[in-house]
C-alpha cells in the first residue's frame, strides 16, 4: 500500500473512534435515560482507551513518518502529516498513569462540582480541584518539560497561543472597555427589555429558531436540533452535524441566540473542505470556531437590518409582539451592563468576564495562587474588572463547569473568537458591499459563501493566525471588535466614541 | 491479575464496542438525519473491525483457555468461559475475507431490496440476493465443513437448533393448523374490527402504550420509547434498554401490541442477572427472547381479563370508545384469517408463514433451489400452506428484510418463541394460580416475577431448552400453544376443539 494511504487509513480510524464517541456523547447529553450512565461512562472509557493506544503505537507512527518521506513541500499531504504529528507526538507525552488519572479526576470533579454548585459550598469540590488542578500542572509539565505551564495549556484548544500574546490583548481591550462600560453606566439610560420578554411558546420557539438557522444556511439534511442543557454543536461527519438549544418562555434571547450560536458553529463544521477522516478535516481551532458562533449571533443576529427582516416571522410565531419594530428591539439586543454570571453577559462586558478568567488561571499555573484562595480571588477579580461581587459561591467561583472538567486555557478562545469575528465581518463588509441591504431581504447567503471561501474550505490546513491575515490581509488585532462595540454603544446609550 | 480477571476485562471491551455499536445504530434508525448515512457506515464498519481483530486475538483466547483451568464445574466462571469460547472459536472460523465480503454484500443487498421492494420487481434484488446466498453458503462450510449447511445458520440464531429437530415441529403446528384456520373459513363467521378501529391521536396512542409499558414493568427510569419504521428493542446496559414503536392512526393494533411486544423484549433484558458485560449477561437465544415480547403481546395483552383493566384508559384516552366492552374488543385481537405479510399475520396463521420460510430456506441451503426459482417457489408455498397467492412479489418473496441482511436461519426462532411463550403461560398459571383476576386489576407483578425467577435472572448460563424444562418441567413441545390456539379459535370462531 502507498505510504500516504496507509497513513490515512490508520488515521480515519482514530476519526471514526472519536466520531462514535461523540455519538454517544450526544445521546447521553440527549436521551439517555438516568440509568443509563453507569454503562455509558464504561463504553467511552473503552472506546478512549483503545484511540489513545492506536495513536500512540509504533504502527501509526511509523506509517505517519512514511508518509512524510514522500509528502511534497506545500501540498495537502504535507499539512496532513504536519498535524497527525503534532498530534501523536502531544498525546504520547502524556504518561498513560497520568491520563487514567486525569480522566478520573474529571469524572470525580464533575460530580463534586454539580453538587457544589447546587449547595452554593466551595467547600464541597475544594479538593477534587485541588487534585484536578495538580494533575493537570503534571500534564503541563509532560507537554512542556521547559516551557510556561500555562502555554502548554493553551496550547490544547489554540494552538501556538501563549499567556505574553494574550496579556497585552487582554490590557488593550480592558483599557477602552473599562471607561465604555462606565460612561454607559453613567449615561443613566435603562434600556427597555420587554420586546425581547413575554411569553413565548416552546414549540413556537423551536419553529422560529430553525426556520432562522436554516435561512442562515444549515442544512438540515445533514444536521438536527435536540433539547440539552448545556447548548453545544457536534460533528459525526460532514453530513452529520447536529446543535442543540435550551429556551426559556419568558425570553426569546436565550433561545434565538443560542441557536444562532450554535447554527453558527454547525455552518463551519458542515463547510470544511478537507475529508473528516484526515487530520486537516476539521476546524482550525476554537478561537476560529468561536469567531464562527459570535458572527452569527452578535454581527447578523443583533443587527437592526437582521431585524428587518426578521421581524414579521418573529410576529407570526408570537401574534402577541404585533406592532413591535426593530429599531424598538434592537437595544433589548444590545445592552450593557456588568453583571455576575459569564453565560448571561452581554456582548460588551463578555470579554472582561473571560479576562478575569484569564488573570486567575495564569496565576493558578503560575503557583501564585493556591485553590483555596480562588473564591476571594474570584470575587476580588469581578469587584475589579466589572464592579460586580457574588454574593454566593454558585454566581462566582462556582459558575463555570471548564474547572471541573480539567479544562485550563479554554476561556481565552471565547475572546480571541471575539476578535476574530469583528475582524472577519469588517472584510467580507468591505468586499461583498452592503451587507445590511442583504439581512433585510434575509439574504445571508453571500455572507456564507465569503465565509465558505476565506474560512470554511480550509478546514485546520492553516494555523488561526494565518488563516486570519489569508482572509482579512491584516494580522488580528483588537481594533475592530471594538470600533464594534463601541459603535453599539453609542447608538444604544449615546456614549460618546473615543477618538482612536 | 488473576485469570479470570483478565478473562472478565477483555471481554468487557468487546461488550463494551457491541453496546457502543448498538447506540449508533440505535441513532441510525431513530434521529440520524439522511445525509449522516455514509460516515455512519465507516464508524460502525471501523467498530465491528476492531471487535473482530480483539475476538480472534491470541490474548483473549488465552485469558479464556487461563479461565478455563481455573473454572471450576458447574460454577458461573464456568459457564463464562464456555459461551466466550463458543463464540471466539465461531467467528474465527470465518476467514476475514470472506466477512468483509459478507459485510458489503450484506449492505448492498439492503439498498438493492429496498428500492427492488419499491418497484415490486425481484429481478433488481436477483443478482445481491444470488451473491448474499453464496456467501452464506460459504460461511455455513467455513462453520460446519462437514455438517448440514442450513444447521450452521440455524446455530447462529438459536444455538444448538437443527434442521432435524424443527421439521417434525412444524409438521406438528401444520396437522393441526392448517385443519384449523381451514374450519374457521368454513364457519363464515366474520369478525367485527371496528373497535380496534376508529381514528386515534398518534400522541394519545404513545402516553397509553406507554402507560401500558410502565404497568407492564418496563423501567422508563432505565429506558425510552422512541418512534422507528421497524420497531425494535435494543441494549446498551442493563440501564438503558430502548424500545421503538410505530403507529397507524386508523388503527389501534399496531402501536399498542408493538409496544407490548418490544416491552416484553425489554423486560428480559432489564431483568437480565449476570452483568452485562460478561460472555453470559444477555438473553440466552433468540427463541427465549421472542417468547417474552409474545407471551406480552399475545398471553396478556389480547386477553378479555387485560381488556377488564385497560379499558377505561383506552376509552379515557380515545373517548370516542365510550361504552366499548372488553368482551366486544376481544374478537377484533384474535382473528385468525390467512394473508400475505407475516408482520401483520394473526397468532394463528403466523406460524404458517414461518413454516414457508423455513420450508424455502431448507431447499436453498440444500441446494435444490435456486435464487431464480425464490419467486414462483415462494407463491406456491403460500398457497400450498396458507391457501393465498401474492400478486405483487413486495407482498411475496421481497416482504422481509432477512435474507437482504444475510439472516438466513433466523425466522424459525419466531415459531420456537411462539412455542416457548405459551409453555411458560401455562406454567406460570399453574404456579400463580388466577392470572385473569390480576390481569382485571392490571396486576402484573406476579407474572413478571416469575417470568424475572424462572427466565431473566439466569441471562445466558443455561441454553434453551435446559432452561425451558428448568421453568416448566417438561421439554418444550407444541401442545401449549396449539391448545392455546384452538381454544382461541373456538371461543372466537365457535370452531370445535379437536380432541387430542
Amino acid at each position: 500500500m502507498a505510504p500516504e494511504k496507509r497513513f490515512l487509513e490508520l488515521w480515519g480510524i482514530q476519526a471514526d473512534l472519536a466520531y462514535g464517541s461523540a455519538v454517544l456523547q450526544w445521546d447521553q447529553e440527549t436521551y439517555m435515560p438516568p440509568e443509563g450512565a453507569e454503562a455509558r461512562g464504561k463504553i467511552l472509557a473503552t472506546l478512549a482507551e483503545i484511540k489513545h493506544a492506536k495513536m500512540v503505537s509504533s504502527e501509526l507512527k511509523d506509517a505517519i513518518e512514511a508518509a512524510a518521506e514522500v509528502a511534497e513541500a506545500g501540498s495537502e499531504l504535507e499539512a496532513q502529516v504536519l498535524e497527525a504529528r503534532r498530534i501523536v507526538e502531544r498525546e504520547a507525552k502524556i504518561p498513560a498513569a497520568l491520563a487514567k488519572a486525569l480522566a478520573e479526576a474529571e469524572s470525580a470533579g464533575l460530580v463534586a462540582w454539580q453538587n457544589a454548585r447546587k449547595e452554593a459550598d466551595f467547600a464541597l469540590f475544594r479538593d477534587s480541584l485541588a487534585e484536578t488542578v495538580k494533575l493537570n500542572q503534571e500534564k503541563a509539565a509532560a507537554l512542556a518539560p521547559d516551557g510556561n505551564a500555562y502555554d502548554a495549556m493553551l496550547d490544547l484548544y489554540e494552538a501556538g497561543t501563549t499567556e505574553a500574546q494574550l496579556v497585552p490583548m487582554f490590557e488593550e481591550l480592558g483599557a477602552t472597555l473599562a471607561p465604555m462600560i462606565q460612561a454607559v453606566k453613567d449615561s443613566g439610560v435603562v434600556v427597555d427589555e420587554s420586546p425581547a420578554q413575554g411569553h413565548f411558546d416552546p414549540v413556537k420557539q423551536q419553529e422560529f429558531t430553525s426556520m432562522v438557522a436554516a435561512r442562515m444556511g444549515y442544512r438540515f439534511e445533514g444536521g438536527r436540533l435536540d433539547k440539552t442543557t448545556h447548548p453545544f454543536c457536534t460533528t459525526f461527519g460532514s453530513g452529520d452535524v447536529r446543535i442543540t438549544w435550551r429556551y426559556q418562555e419568558d425570553d426569546i434571547r436565550p433561545a434565538l441566540y443560542g441557536v444562532m450560536h450554535e447554527a453558527g458553529h454547525g455552518l463551519y463544521e458542515q463547510g470544511v473542505g478537507p475529508d473528516v477522516r484526515t487530520p486537516i478535516g476539521n476546524a482550525t481551532g476554537l478561537g476560529m470556531h468561536e469567531s464562527q458562533s459570535r458572527l452569527w449571533e452578535n454581527m447578523v443576529g443583533r443587527s437592526e437590518s437582521f431585524w428587518e427582516w426578521a421581524m414579521p416571522h418573529f410576529i407570526a410565531a408570537f401574534p402577541d409582539k404585533q406592532g413591535l419594530t426593530p429599531a424598538a428591539m434592537q437595544p433589548a439586543l444590545n445592552t450593557c451592563r456588568p453583571s455576575l454570571i459569564r453565560v448571561e453577559a452581554d456582548e460588551a462586558t463578555y470579554n472582561l468576564h473571560v479576562a478575569a478568567r484569564f488573570e486567575i488561571e495564569r496565576k493558578l499555573f503560575a503557583g501564585k495562587v493556591a485553590v483555596d484562595d480562588l473564591p476571594e480571588l474570584w470575587d476580588q477579580t469581578y469587584e475589579d474588572l466589572l464592579g460586580v461581587r457574588a454574593t454566593s459561591a454558585s454566581d462566582g467561583v462556582l459558575q463555570d463547569i471548564h474547572w471541573a472538567m480539567g479544562a485550563f486555557g479554554y476561556f481565552p478562545t471565547y475572546t480571541i473568537g471575539n476578535l476574530i469575528c469583528a475582524q472577519l465581518f469588517e472584510s467580507a463588509k468591505a468586499k461583498l458591499g452592503d451587507l445590511d441591504a442583504m439581512f433585510r431581504e434575509g439574504e445571508f447567503a453571500p455572507l456564507l459563501g465569503w465565509l465558505r471561501e476565506n474560512v470554511h474550505q480550509h478546514g485546520k490546513r492553516y494555523p488561526t493566525h494565518k488563516l486570519v491575515e489569508m482572509a482579512t490581509g491584516k494580522p488580528l488585532s483588537a481594533g475592530p471588535l471594538l470600533d464594534h462595540l463601541t459603535g453599539m454603544a453609542n447608538r444604544v446609550y449615546g456614549v460618546p466614541v473615543a477618538a482612536k
